[in-house]
């Protein structure tokens, strides 16, 4: 694959670009983490989110411990080349590790950050099957 | 207002965290940029987008200049507490300095970014009033 897409992208001074994953159908904004161009390159190869752990310091391959992968339908670029936005079929409607359709389930209201999505899935039996 | 919910944030190692903002009725995902504490507690107080630029080093009240502001329908956190998500309604239909709708108007296909969203309106004439 010619990389000249790669080094369009403007990566910043830790080699990382935002990322952020919008269901393809909804559209609910499901998480935002970061990528590397590893990482880019390799959810453009394998159509499936992938991304950079910053904590872990490697590669994350969405969905390797839950099975909640992120199928690539449409990859895309802001204006800055600088933030990737990612429409993607996420695989058993949970993104979130606390076992939520989407990772901002909480709402400024009153003053405060509310959690008002539901736990459709207790994060124990998604990460110990 | 109680600061508390401010010092809740996960402020990076600049002051800053990621915004998105999204189409509150359309659910499209317009930009997204950088607030510190007190662009973060403007946009509450006065319930319109209020972003860091980093180019500039100051605080960009989006739609200043162009008239495109966003004013806020709803303020949310992700699990991390490092990234914010609006739902907005974007002013003149128009988020991008290019004169797009979305920032992320470029498309991955065929190993290229392809910008594949029309230009609404002109930017010279967006900016220049």
């Amino acid at each position: 694959m010619n990389e000249k897409w790669l080094e369009q992208v403007k990566w910043d001074e830790n080699g990382l670009v935002p990322a952020i994953a919008q269901d393809y159908q909804s559209g609910k904004v499901l998480m935002m983490a970061w990528m590397n161009k590893e990482a880019l390159k390799l959810t453009a190869q394998e159509q499936r989110a992938i991304y950079w752990s910053r904590s872990r310091a490697k590669l994350w391959r969405k969905g390797e411990e839950s099975g909640h992968i992120q199928a690539l339908h449409e990859l895309r670029l802001d204006c800055d080349n600088d933030v990737i936005l990612m429409k993607v079929e996420q695989k058993g409607g949970i993104a979130c590790h606390t076992g939520r359709e989407s990772c901002f389930y909480s709402v400024f209201s009153e003053g405060e950050w509310k959690p008002v999505d539901p736990v459709l899935k207790d994060p124990n039996s998604i990460y110990n099957k």
